[in-house]
């Protein structure tokens, strides 16, 4: 396998985990003749490091460790990789890129190369495998993903309010699928008194941890009977009668979640896209048309053709009768 | 060439033209050792059918003709093609389906096989191939195409109306590619007033004929300084506000128009959607989002979950930045 192979491999181990707040790392260590001699990905928060279980795993010498990230160089819970690699003998180092964390960000490169290890910045970028955690590491707040779901002239429920199962099992699967990539799941009180959601993931076999539910309150208390297990509620400061969904964002950030998930109602999804603090769109089209005006995905009023904002759409996909159309904001 | 391959070949040449009222046929002439000896196509209405011109154009003798839909036994403005094969001493025909029109229904292979032809229906079916006349032929009716635009989050315009330039240029010449498509273009009045367009097709190198520009109109007079070529204006009846669009259909198919295609505005794209006409709608999604509530893709109320109806969508794709959505109602 040469480093190429191997890095597509350890890219592939990377996705395994959801170990926010540390970056996904996936690592395949090559012994001189480019035979793989052990592997690893980082599974949890204050478990071992990709490399370091790929270490331990090694069946015999190591000539090169490709690592998806520069290898750390700090005692967090678990002590530097940079160490294990110098310790273990490694002649070559290939890593994705340079760990954008300011506790890093070329000093694992630094220590690895001072200890006589060549270092190669081979890509791919953090910013491909784990956007989250770029994301989260270079502004603070975790990468957003608005998710909205309407019939295929764009309406969510009829004029009164009536919405159960706009799109069908498949889309929802899709859509559990989606929550199960966020560390977080965020609705607005409105959707807890209409839905009394539990915003958990409910995939057969589903092992991971489950995300964090949000809830944005305005004026409304929470009612006692909801149906989410630990939710983080976020109320108007004193005098105000909104959420300042940038506080939010930076308070999710500070509490390691790198990923959250945006799943409305429509205020709360006017408010977070006209704050500009939504980074990538899922929105799922049904196969079928309401015929007329029910009620929008976005709410407000769309005063002014400049209002509108670009959305690189990506791709779509059809989820049993239904469209998922997948984009990013410009 | 076998006959399998014949008939692929006899779709393409069949898919090469418009002949409204009549249908598209292709046709391949094969001799005894599968050699092509002829090929032709129906172009246009009161010109030679696919079957003679292929004839006309046969380098030696013809054991089997490959045509893809029952030849004609009646007298229109051309010979019957049920004489000319069997002058030309043909002893197969295989056909891709018997033809739906009353005046042939059957009546071509029964012909064919009085005058000692075999005859094979071996498809595709017409319905595939030319959908709109197959459905004229059945329903009396042209087929209707129903042709949505929208934001992501699906608003055609701002509250006060402003819209011009919703889609990319791309999604803009994949809409001219449907009208090049339809036999007439159908909008509302307001559509007249508010963007005066000329509903033709504006492509280059584009030689086929232009498609009947229609305009439904309500109680406001067509304004004298409108753009369009020849248009059909359809007016209520006596005592009635509105134009009864199934009576507006029937008239089209009367004319011969196979396939319309309806553009909108809101008001023209509920009724026609409410009144169960339309068979196939294609939705042009921006990439863009309102991020708030402007005009709708269809006007008026949806004010029960059972009034929407499903749309089998076949397929998604981009165009430049935008999606376009291909449907077809179950």
């Amino acid at each position: 396998m040469n480093e190429e192979q191997a890095m597509d491999r350890a890219v592939m181990l990377a996705m395994a985990a959801r170990p926010h707040p540390n970056p996904r790392v996936g690592c395949v260590l090559l012994d001189a003749d480019g035979t793989v001699v052990g592997e690893g990905f980082h599974e949890k928060a204050g478990e071992a490091h990709a490399e370091r279980i790929a270490l331990d795993s090694a069946k015999g010498p190591v000539h090169t460790a490709v690592v998806t990230l520069e290898p750390c160089t700090h005692h967090g819970r678990t002590p530097p990789c940079t160490e294990a690699l110098i310790e273990a003998g490694v002649k070559r180092v290939a890593i994705g890129s340079v760990d954008p964390d300011d506790r890093v960000s070329g000093s694992g490169i630094k220590v690895l190369e001072e200890a006589g290890i060549e270092v190669a910045v081979v890509g791919p970028d953090i910013g491909d495998i784990d956007p989250g955690y770029a994301h989260h590491r270079r502004t603070g707040r975790p990468r957003v993903l608005l998710k909205l779901a309407a019939t295929l002239d764009g309406q969510t429920a009829t004029a009164s309010g009536e919405s159960r199962w706009i799109t069908g099992e498949q889309a929802r699967l899709a859509a559990h699928r989606l929550r199960a990539q966020s560390d977080a799941v965020v609705v607005g009180m409105g959707t807890v008194l209409a839905d009394n959601p539990r915003l958990d993931v409910r995939i057969e076999g589903f092992i991971g941890p489950q995300p964090r539910p949000v809830v944005i309150s305005g004026t409304r208390p929470m009612p006692a009977d909801h149906s989410m297990v630990d939710p983080l509620i976020y109320a108007p400061s004193d005098g105000r009668s909104e959420v300042d969904l940038s506080d939010v964002l930076i308070d999710l950030g500070g509490r390691g979640y790198l990923n959250v998930m945006v799943e409305g109602g429509p205020t709360l999804a006017a408010a977070i896209w006209k704050a500009g603090l939504v980074d990538d769109v899922v929105v799922f089209l049904a196969g079928r048309i309401a015929g007329g005006v029910g009620k929008p995905m976005l709410a407000g009023v769309f005063g002014s053709l400049s209002e509108a904002r670009d959305v690189h759409i990506s791709g779509a996909s059809l989820v049993g009768k239904d469209l998922m159309v997948k984009g990013s904001v410009i």
